[in-house]
């Protein structure tokens, strides 16, 4: 949204939380009803839980539940929580199979398995299809409604059978093909079915199919779906039986999800997972407390290295001025080595058994950077202190900058290798470990240098 | 990709490089005709410059266009000079408007008007019309082929225009409806013309639509796209008259591409934009160390702090032990809250106007943080010190949490409202100011408690 539109809506949700503060429900609903159905969403995320559930009330039966699946899911379940039982079980039996299990991963697992009672047998059977596949897999997150074509069908019969699952297909844009043995064998789209004529066999209109296994991580397979500019990508099961779609607004969800979580977690906190000025505070303190403490835990090992080297701090005093300097440019060196090395991972530019030649390119790199920083630092120092302590500085920064980078770079392949998530585990580990060993590296120069 | 397929991958890439280097074109033909046709950018990507052109000269015609358009815009410059006149021309000309525009771009000015030059008439004119947008709006990201229906048509007359222009629309799926001054009033998808019968009017099967200024921001328009999970948006100029659309798979490929940078940018370092491992180690040196330098300069504040206490230090030397970890927690709290509010602004959920109300709960989460580490640090620090240097350390824990949460969760608005790239500015800023800050705070602390 940009800042305009932004502005407009609080106007709105304002205009509609004073009546319903009031207990005024016509000027509500009649503030709701200026407001258009695709923003709908964005206004009851930003009202509080009473508000919200009975702002939803108040919409009109054929808005309500497309404004429901454009809720992000924990939103869904606190609104559930809010409505009466009879609601809730319309809600759950209208939403499509996907859209459905979004939410049960949200609800309490014994609301969710009451819900899951209360749906008609097919929709109960489809749900529970894809609620067997393991959270984080692709196949909790596909939808079980795709409409498939056998190979021997003409065009104009594949046709038909587009038109016929007009009303509940989760696409019908990219059809796959499948063989007698439902493994699918190509992809048609809904373009090259309209182009062909009416005889032509869908053997000969099909493209190759790329597929996504159905135990495949869920953010690999959105990925590949997006990068391939795909509208959709058939999944399958270990034998290559078609099991299920995921489309590409789909894929764009998950990786918007996943996008905030790694974006949250690389911050060093919890995704707070709702919007952030009506997230509470003590909510917001708990996302980030636990990080901070174990950063501040593993920060103590810093007080220890240092009281170590106290005498040599009493002597020379001088050292302490530059310590945040060091350490500073320590971590931002591996910092930069890690989000390449994590990046280039993620878009499948390195594996983990590239781990010496990334460990190679980045030595040379820290050696190169070191040198640069440590010229500078040599000069400026020895001008504006004496030789020895710009030496002492020149060496360190040559040396950290050379550490940094090939422990920020190896960082994500290790994290990788015993399968922690590197953007997670990268820049903690650095902090803590590149602070520590930059003053071992520090202090040893100096006493080497300054003969103490 | 997974590993598995990155293993295989490499070997096949292997497998072509070989032959290539021994000049052995069969044996090279041979082995890329083995590569599925949609990994076959994969492969060029990671073949270094000339290698690349011979084996893009190497590949079936029917396959050449395809991969090209697979690379990464920039990959797709570097092969244009390595390849004749001629190729590059007929290239150029086979290419989509939207495509064709993302290569002008990395192309060096005079190649890329000649090429225009070399054009057909009419795709001439798309994409003049095209690069005549500014770069980084949606203008310069859209299709100029599109399909639109007046509103007046019937669903037959509306499906008959569609299977006319199957062929160079670059979406047909969702089709914008417009009326006789081409204004947008409403999107169709195929789907539901599909389900229509034949007589009925366009202007009653019609959607309200989403759209997008020309002149919007490309991150913006492609994110309202995805998040909304529509196939394509309109694009429309300041009259509101169609001019363009994004579809959904280029949006994707626009935040994929913003990703990358704002990962790299945040991470302290320019984007590398190509493969980490085929990147010259000078190339990954350049785009760190500007970066590296600002932030060191920016550190040296840190050494004028301590100066200012160098008496205060030598005085009592232990309280230098603690610095590390001090600045540490600081720059860790600061982080987590520009982190978050970056987020909420990205997403909407916070504007620049509610700044206030941003400052009035970091300084509360900021107090609480700092009250749970400022204890835990007094307890700690007085039993292995003593208590007055634990009062000095536990008050500066909550002071430093306080301030760095502040200045944290308002930098981003701050960096917004000077039209800055939030990602981007706030780290780097939150690093120099905290640390500073957080050492004159630590030491007036000291100075006080310690009475010195």
């Amino acid at each position: 949204m940009t800042p305009e539109q932004i502005n407009e809506l609080t106007i709105v949700v304002d205009g509609i939380a004073a009546p319903l503060t009031r207990g005024d429900l016509p000027s509500a609903r009649a503030a709701l009803a200026t407001v258009e159905p695709e923003r709908l969403a964005d206004v009851l995320e930003r009202l509080d839980g009473r508000r919200r559930a009975v702002a939803y009330r108040l919409l009109p039966k054929d808005h309500a539940l497309h404004v429901f699946e454009d809720l992000s899911p924990n939103l869904q379940g606190e609104l559930i929580g809010d409505l009466r039982d009879a609601e809730v079980a319309q809600i759950f039996a209208d939403l499509d199979p996907d859209d459905r299990v979004w939410l049960v991963d949200e609800l309490p697992a014994s609301l969710a398995s009451r819900l899951m009672r209360g749906l008609p047998g097919r929709e109960r059977e489809m749900t529970a299809a894809v609620l067997g596949y393991r959270r984080g897999s692709i196949g909790r997150r596909m939808s079980p409604e795709f409409v498939s074509l056998p190979e021997t069908a003409t065009a104009a019969v594949a046709l038909a059978r587009v038109r016929s699952r007009l009303d509940d297909a989760e696409t019908v844009y990219t059809l796959p093909v499948v063989d007698a043995g439902r493994r699918v064998i190509g992809v048609v789209s809904l373009r090259d079915l309209l182009r062909a004529g009416p005889d032509a066999p869908i053997g000969e209109l099909m493209q190759p199919a790329q597929t996504a296994g159905v135990d495949d991580d869920a953010e690999s397979a959105a990925r590949r779906c997006t990068d391939r500019g795909l509208l959709a990508l058939p999944v399958v099961d270990s034998e290559e039986r078609l099991v299920g779609i995921l489309t590409v607004d789909d894929a764009a969800r998950i990786l918007e999800h996943e996008e905030s979580e790694d974006a949250a977690r690389q911050g060093g906190a919890e995704p707070l997972r709702r919007p952030y000025l009506s997230t509470p505070i003590a909510q917001i303190v708990r996302s980030r407390v636990v990080w901070l403490l174990v950063l501040a835990v593993g920060a103590t090992l810093t007080v220890q290295v240092l009281s170590v080297f106290e005498a040599t701090l009493e002597q020379i005093t001088v050292l302490a001025l530059f310590v945040p300097l060091l350490i500073g440019t320590g971590g931002n060196t591996g910092n930069q080595a890690a989000t390449t090395v994590t990046r280039a991972l993620a878009l499948g530019d390195v594996r983990t058994r590239d781990v010496l030649r990334v460990l190679g390119r980045e030595v040379r790199v820290g050696l190169m950077l070191g040198g640069i920083l440590g010229t500078i630092g040599f000069a400026v120092t020895s001008l504006v202190y004496d030789p020895l302590i710009g030496t002492v500085i020149g060496a360190t920064l040559l040396a950290v900058c050379t550490m940094a980078a090939t422990v920020g770079g190896a960082m994500p392949l290790v994290a990788r290798a015993i399968r922690v998530d590197p953007a997670v585990f990268s820049n903690p580990f650095i902090t803590t470990f590149v602070d520590a060993s930059g003053l071992v590296l520090y202090f040893l120069i100096a006493r080497a240098v300054l003969q103490i």
